[in-house]
């Protein structure tokens, strides 16, 4: 019995597709996320990667930002905080933080058994979300995805004081005007968004063992900044960029039961 | 009996000579402030226009984000909250509260017999500063000056949901690509400006009669945008840019009262 997860993103559109509620079989990334035909996109891979077809999915469920633009494609949506909470119980199943940081927002999570019991959410400010990163990378003129390998290298430690992203992006501005080295401003970079979202995470306490989910958490640089700022070891793999779809497909599987029963 | 007052601010430096306390003899204005040669020019610039020196002003007080840069040069430094409850008072004997929108900041103030008894600031935050207008004028590609002239021609209401600069910003752009009147998005822009503002005010309480000082009040599409959300007539004038050095020349005088009775 296959069930799918589809998570709509701000920024990129996942999908996993499970066998029995227990093996991950399939599963897809297109950066591009609501309002666009990433989440299409998405579908057809997972489906040609598994060699399956929609009408062999039990259930379809769809979480994310974007989840409403799939009714008529997903037989439920539900909402991501409760899928972040569950995928990330079935990866680490100690898990008692889950920090997830995505493209335009920060979520801390707190779960008592793979349930979700409190969380913090910033979704109104860019300061601290993949956003910020963005922009950064725009203005040091480096991919994304070179920040984390080029901070690593950063041998001088360099402060950014505004955890505004308009005006941290005015001060690496300055610094790289002033002939600063980018490898020490982009290390300055990752512990900006440390700091910024440690101290939401402050608002609902942190408890190990901690899992980093979303998209930042394959900048390794944000990772090992938020690491040593908080002083708990996170956990994270490249698996918890799916961690949302994964959890509607989890989801999707016990709703596949419940249909069955009744 | 001469002073001077200098507003040296994070975007401009402003000066201001008085007479005797009462009379505004000189002003200067030059659009660049803490850190570069603004302030410097600034001063050239006012005691040119009144053909005097340095050494006919009887007293000189520096105020603003960078006045601590005029060591030496000022015979005192001053908190800039303090000089712009003066400046309005002098502007406006009736005053109650300021709102003052800089170019990186936003500070209301509560004013009772010219003294200042209470403040709100927002200045880690580019959203509803002169920050947030530069960063609007650049997508749009029009000058920031040209902002009023063009929201008045408005035709159509067009909202901007984020109050966040960057993602106001991609609001914008958005709204570009889709073809939206660049008049009417300007328009959304200074409702949002003002949203925020008022969101600020609230947290001290508006009185009448209510002055707005700074560089964003000369935009009168934020200043009517504001008076309608916040439904309190709000009084303003082209001086109201030198508010801050008007206050410290204000004070500064009152200093050299002080010192010759010592
Ligand atoms: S602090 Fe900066 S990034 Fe955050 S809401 Fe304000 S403008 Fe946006």
């Amino acid at each position: 019995m296959y069930t799918m997860g589809i998570d709509v993103g701000s920024t990129a559109s996942k999908c996993i597709v499970l066998k029995d509620g227990q093996e991950i079989v399939g599963k897809s990334l297109v950066s591009v996320g609501a309002g666009t035909s990433g989440p299409a996109r998405a579908i057809r891979e997972v489906l040609e990667n598994c060699n399956m077809k929609r009408e062999d999915m039990g259930y379809v469920l769809a979480t994310g930002y974007g989840r409403n633009s799939l009714e008529g494609i997903a037989d439920q949506q539900m909402s991501e905080l409760s899928c972040h909470a569950r995928g990330a119980y079935f990866l680490f199943p100690k898990v008692r933080t889950v920090i997830d940081i995505g493209g335009q927002d920060v979520k801390i999570l707190e779960i008592e058994n793979g349930m979700m019991v409190n969380f913090a959410m910033n979704d109104k400010c860019a300061a601290g979300t993949g956003r910020f990163l963005d922009v950064m990378a725009r203005v040091l003129e480096v991919k994304v995805e070179d920040l984390a390998p080029l901070g690593a290298q950063s041998t001088v430690e360099v402060g950014i004081s505004s955890t505004c992203t308009v005006f941290a992006e005015s001060e690496v501005i300055s610094q790289l005007a002033k002939g600063t080295d980018k490898r020490d401003i982009i290390n300055g970079i990752h512990r900006s968004v440390a700091s910024r979202v440690v101290g939401l995470a402050h608002r609902i306490g942190v408890r190990d063992e901690v899992v980093m989910t979303g998209g930042v958490a394959q900048n390794y640089g944000v990772v090992n900044a938020l690491q040593k700022e908080l002083g708990h070891e996170i956990y994270t793999s490249p698996l918890t960029q799916y961690n949302g779809a994964l959890g509607a497909a989890l989801f999707a599987y016990q709703r596949y039961q419940k249909e069955q029963k009744a």
